[in-house]
C-alpha cells in the first residue's frame, strides 16, 4: 500500500488504539461456511504497511481454514476503554525463521513452550485491507481507513 | 436444539462468562468474501436455546451482509479477566414489535434515540450452532459446546 500523509496519521491512530490491547480475536471461514474466532496474542505492533503478524502452529485448524479461504477479520475490544477496532484482510502462512526471531517475545512461551525451535511453529501474516474503529461509546458510525 | 443435563451446565457457564461483557463483536461476510465486524450491544442474556438478539437498523450494511450470507460470528473479549467467548451461528432479521418491547433496554438509546418507535429498527436473531470459550490465560485449547 502507499501511505499518504493523512493515511499515516490514521494508521498512527490505529496503532495507538490497539497498543494496550494485548489479545485480539481472529475470525476465519470454515470450509462449511461457518465463521470461527479465537483469541490471539498480537505480540507486535501493526506494521507501517498495515500488516499484522501472529505466531501459530502450522498444523492448527485455523491454518487449514486460512489455506481454504484467505479472508480473515481481526478485532480488538477493550470494553473498559470503549475502544473497538475491526481489521479486514487476507492471511497467509509464512515460515521465515529470521522473521520469527525478530517477532518473538518471551510471553509467547505460554502457547509455544519450545519457542521458535518448535518444528511446527510458523507465522500467520495478515495483510489488512480495511480498518474501522470506534472510540466513543455512542459511535454508531465507524471511522474507516482503507489500505 | 435439545438440551442434555451436561449441556445445560455448559450453557450456564457460557451465560455466566458473557454476563458482565456488555459489548461483543459481530462478524459478517461481505458479498466480496471479506469479513466485517463491529461492536454490538448484547442487551439481553444468551437465551436458553442458545439464541442471541441484537437491535439493528434494518437498512444497515450488516443486514445486507446477513441477507446475502447468514453465517456470523459473535465474539466476547474481556482481556482484563482473560475471558474469551466465540459463538458461531446463523443470523436473520426479525421485525417483531412485541419481541422488541420485551428486549428493549434504555441503554440502547445511545444507538437508537427514537427507541422502538424508530421505523427502521429491527432485531437480528443469531441462532448459535457452536460455542467455544477460553477462561484461563494460557488456555490454548478451547472448550467447545455444540448446539
Ligand atoms: C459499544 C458500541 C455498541 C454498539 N451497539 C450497537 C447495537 O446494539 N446495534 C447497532 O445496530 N449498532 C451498534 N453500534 C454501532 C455499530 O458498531 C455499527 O457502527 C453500526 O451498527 C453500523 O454497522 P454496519 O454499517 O456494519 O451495519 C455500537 C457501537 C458501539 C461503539
Amino acid at each position: 500500500m502507499t501511505v499518504s500523509p493523512n493515511h499515516a496519521d490514521q494508521l498512527e491512530k490505529l496503532r495507538d488504539l490497539v497498543k494496550d490491547i494485548e489479545y485480539c480475536m481472529l475470525t476465519t471461514v470454515n470450509p462449511d461456511g461457518s465463521l470461527h474466532s479465537r483469541p490471539m496474542a498480537l505480540n507486535h505492533e501493526i506494521e507501517e504497511n498495515g500488516d499484522l503478524w501472529f505466531f501459530t502452529y502450522a498444523s492448527s485448524y485455523k491454518v487449514d481454514e486460512v489455506n481454504h479461504n484467505h479472508h480473515v477479520n481481526v478485532s480488538f475490544a477493550a470494553p473498559n476503554k470503549q475502544t473497538y477496532v475491526a481489521l479486514s484482510g487476507q492471511a497467509e502462512l509464512v515460515r521465515d525463521k529470521q522473521m520469527m526471531e525478530q517477532l518473538w517475545v518471551p510471553d509467547l512461551k505460554a502457547w509455544f513452550p519450545n519457542g521458535i525451535d518448535e518444528p511446527d511453529i510458523a507465522l500467520l501474516k495478515v495483510s489488512v485491507e480495511k480498518a474501522e474503529y470506534w472510540d466513543s461509546p455512542s459511535g454508531i458510525v465507524a471511522k474507516t481507513i482503507g489500505f
